[in-house]
């Protein structure tokens, strides 16, 4: 039995969804009696029921969407501990923060890719790939560690929004390239312009109008408690976010943001609990259930699987440190670790890149692993190193 | 704009579910301003955004699925608010219910079928597409009217697991009478055998289960609360329930009592409800999605709406409401009205229909349009018939 699942009919959609959930469950519990980040157990449970090893679950439509919505339940949860006092605080840094840790890995992945003698779209791809951080996947660990509001948890929230913006500027450019035009740099400022006047927007007058009118989303009647009216502002904006050429989970943390100023912050963290259960796991799954079997055998393919990936952590770490390094070297480390997991993100520019002709099968599986690895590799290391100093 | 998506993308179908779910809660908004059952508003919504009026939002698998849970997070609720020990005190007279509540459809919509000198594969799925109830349905309107453990509540529920076995039955006979071939009694025999058995496995072996060991769904690690491994088991019994050829949502209904055993019945309802409240309008929404644009100008296809509708509630009416005679008058009526809304199952089965070229668009567009009229007519009527004698 190669395929649990054909992924056609909602009946099997369904198995996919259960098995998923029930394996990375699975997973969460070995490595959480081991004592170790539970997300690689998730994460690794893609791996095992994926393409890669057992093939039980395929990547369908539903299943991406299941994902797409843990890690916006996922950020919603994170916004809903996050004040825009604290992320004001720390601005400056997190801007710094967010730029040098654009363009280190920019400068690393494409000055590579042009050593090794590729093309101009290859080139500006393999920069593109390197940039983006996952929130999502240092917003849980930051969760788990319980560091979301400290000084370096929210720089490092801070610098994924301002990194978020500069990968969809760099992706333009990179299609731009791609498909033989040039870049078209009208439309792209429009579309910059548009992604920071939606953040700031939302950030700003979101939080201002429910610090006026905090009953707000107990206004409608179709519910007693806030619950749907938050989720459905959580939906709307990561729909719109996305629309605009940001990523959805933007939208979800800014939407978490906006429903924490209501002030009924404790009743609504309860209910969106079971949500922040349930989706999250797809989350982490997906991105184990995209490694491309087959494609890691090949001893070049390795090299350069090993080449991409010191790159893209040596660059970012370096990137994120050099602009935190205000905050004092040990959240300057914290924030530096923080960013380098790529998780999803890598994952989806590189894909477009496929999707583009502009890149091989070896690039795309390379930056998936690239991706794997990162996120493999940061829970652990940021654990060890928040750990508090050692009284003596 | 006729369409807001393309429902390729997963960007496209997070707009999709967005626009599903807001414009379901506002339908159910206006009807309970206005006093009147809101599953309504939320079938209304569907048809409102759906290809019949706007066209915003089109039918893909992820909505499907979404719809999906919806009916099966509802039924896992209903579970969980009943007893085993409940329904076995209803036992013989549900029986009774579902089988009259069967046969008389059956006859009713296979004789107008032949009436009208339509060939045997038209016959018998006019005949299959009035057999189930949507027990979805049915279930949040008893929700909604506080009745789910009444007698009739329970009298319900269980004639709406027999009624699923047989209709489960029949669509395999109608399958195979299609085909050309025949009927494969062995093999219906054999499938027949195995939905029972796995009702009666996991409604007994599975409440015994959990009555010996109360604290199992506690036992993993992963979680601090028993959510999750109970979502786990509901959708795995879901998805085992539909590979065997039952509605998914009959496994998500044992799955609930078997959980209701744990006797910590009440924390988790607490959690559930936040899954609750997110699932099920897409459920309700998707019903009304699926009316199918340009079919209902006819003036000879909206007489054959009219008599099959017509014949739709008077012979499920009449079967259940005899097969209930001995609760009272009062009862077998609530029991009646209550078996009335054929839902998403008509719909599933015209579906089916269709797909094995047995059928034509008018045929599916009328059992559609009977499924959303006996759904519509069935929550005012219920709501009428079950208020408690006027005192005087």
């Amino acid at each position: 039995m190669t395929h649990l699942v054909a992924a056609s009919s909602v009946q099997d959609v369904l198995v996919d969804l259960f098995v998923l959930l029930l394996f990375a469950k699975l997973g969460d519990e070995v490595f959480r009696r081991m004592g170790q980040p539970t997300i690689i157990g998730e994460i690794l449970a893609g791996v095992v029921v994926g393409p890669a090893v057992l093939g039980w679950v395929e990547v369908g439509e539903t299943v991406e969407v299941f994902a797409e919505l843990g890690a916006v339940f996922l950020l919603f949860w994170v916004g809903l501990e996050t004040k825009l006092d604290d992320l004001r605080d720390v601005g400056a840094t997190a801007g710094l923060v967010g730029a040098l840790g654009v363009v280190l890995p920019f400068a690393g992945g494409a000055g590579l890719a042009a050593a090794l003698g590729e093309e101009a779209a290859v080139v500006v791809f393999a920069g593109a790939a390197l940039v983006a951080t996952s929130v999502g996947i240092t917003s849980a660990v930051l969760s788990e560690l319980g560091l979301v509001s400290t000084p370096a948890g929210r720089t490092i929230l801070g610098a994924a929004v301002v990194d978020d913006i500069l990968a969809m500027l760099i992706l333009g450019v990179a299609v731009g390239i791609a498909g033989g035009g040039g870049a078209d740099y009208t439309s792209l400022l429009v579309s910059t312009g548009l992604a920071v006047a939606f953040v700031a927007f939302v950030a700003l007058g979101g939080t201002r109008l429910v610090q006026r009118r905090p009953g707000i989303l107990k206004a409608p009647k179709f519910s007693e408690s806030p619950l749907l009216p938050a989720v459905i502002l959580c939906l709307g904006l990561a729909a719109l976010s996305a629309k605009i050429g940001l990523a959805a989970i933007i939208g979800a943390f800014l939407a978490g943001m906006v429903v924490a100023e209501t002030r009924e912050q404790h009743p609504i963290e309860e209910e969106v609990a079971p949500l922040y259960a349930f989706f999250p796991p797809f989350f982490f799954a997906f991105i184990g259930l995209q490694l491309v079997p087959g494609e890691y055998t090949d001893r070049s393919t390795l090299a350069l699987l090993a080449a991409v990936t010191l790159v893209a952590v040596v660059t970012k770490f370096a990137g994120a440190w050099l602009g935190a390094r205000r905050l004092g070297p040990r959240e300057a480390t914290i924030v530096g670790v923080a960013m380098v997991p790529r998780g999803e993100v890598g994952i989806v520019i590189a894909g477009v890149a496929l999707a583009e002709g502009a890149v091989s099968e070896e690039f795309f599986a390379v930056v998936v692993g690239m991706s794997v690895l990162t996120t493999l590799i940061a829970p652990p290391v940021l654990r060890a190193v928040s750990r508090p100093p050692a009284q003596s």
